[in-house]
């Protein structure tokens, strides 16, 4: 169902910016029990912080660093269901305390970002993340 | 405090979407009693929706329409108590009963957009914009 209200709510005529918000609003209101919810976007050096919802977070994020600057270098989901115990971890929001990351590459094979979900409570967020992933990406190919 | 708050979140080198993402959670998660804060951004032609905190809302806005699309035209705060009284009301999310929207004019003359911000209760928002728009509008300039 989730798919299906991407479906209806991105719109690829729309400004990247538009869709974006209007996606993680989507995502942070309809995923249950998670505290944070955006996008960090790759400016060819490092990620910065994109469109998200919950509370004010790190804006820079260098390639290699914490679990979103990992996964957008091995570009690879990483899924960390107790944060405490990833080294290197950036808590911008001491409440998180599960994470997934999934990085964002565009089918001519570049990185477009990263989507990062973080949750309040130790749990596996992989099929939350699994259920919103592939129209996010379907959207973004089209941009 | 808000301004405070604002003054340290917001970096004049980070990109335009980093810093309205993080303002508009800040804003969102400070303000008491609101049920959605954002900005619609001027593309030259209509008010088209950037980030912002609260449910998923009306992506584009014609100029003229709404209480959006009426103060970026008259370039002047409209401040609606009761939007049920507001002719041609854009309800985005019928919980919000009250709204301000205010013209972000950038010294220039150029118009950057609007900040909207919605509660769920028939009030006067007049203080809360007024707290947080003068270090956006710093920003912006600094852009």
């Amino acid at each position: 169902m989730l798919t299906n209200e991407l479906e209806n709510l991105i719109d690829t005529n729309e400004p990247l910016i538009t869709a974006l918000s209007n996606a993680t609003a989507l995502l942070f209101h309809s995923i249950e029990q998670i505290n944070w919810c955006g996008f960090y976007l790759f400016d060819d050096e490092k990620l910065v912080l994109g469109p998200f919802g919950g509370k004010p977070a790190c804006t820079v994020i260098p390639m290699g660093k914490g679990v979103c600057g990992t996964a957008a270098v091995e570009r690879r989901v990483i899924r960390v269901a107790d944060v405490n115990e990833f080294p290197g971890h950036i808590a911008c929001d001491p409440v998180s305390q599960s994470e997934i990351v999934c990085p964002i590459i565009l089918s001519d094979g570049r990185l477009f970002g990263v989507l990062d979900i973080d949750a309040p409570i130790k749990t596996d967020l992989r099929t939350k993340m699994s259920n919103c992933y592939p129209r996010l990406l379907k959207f973004l190919e089209a941009k």
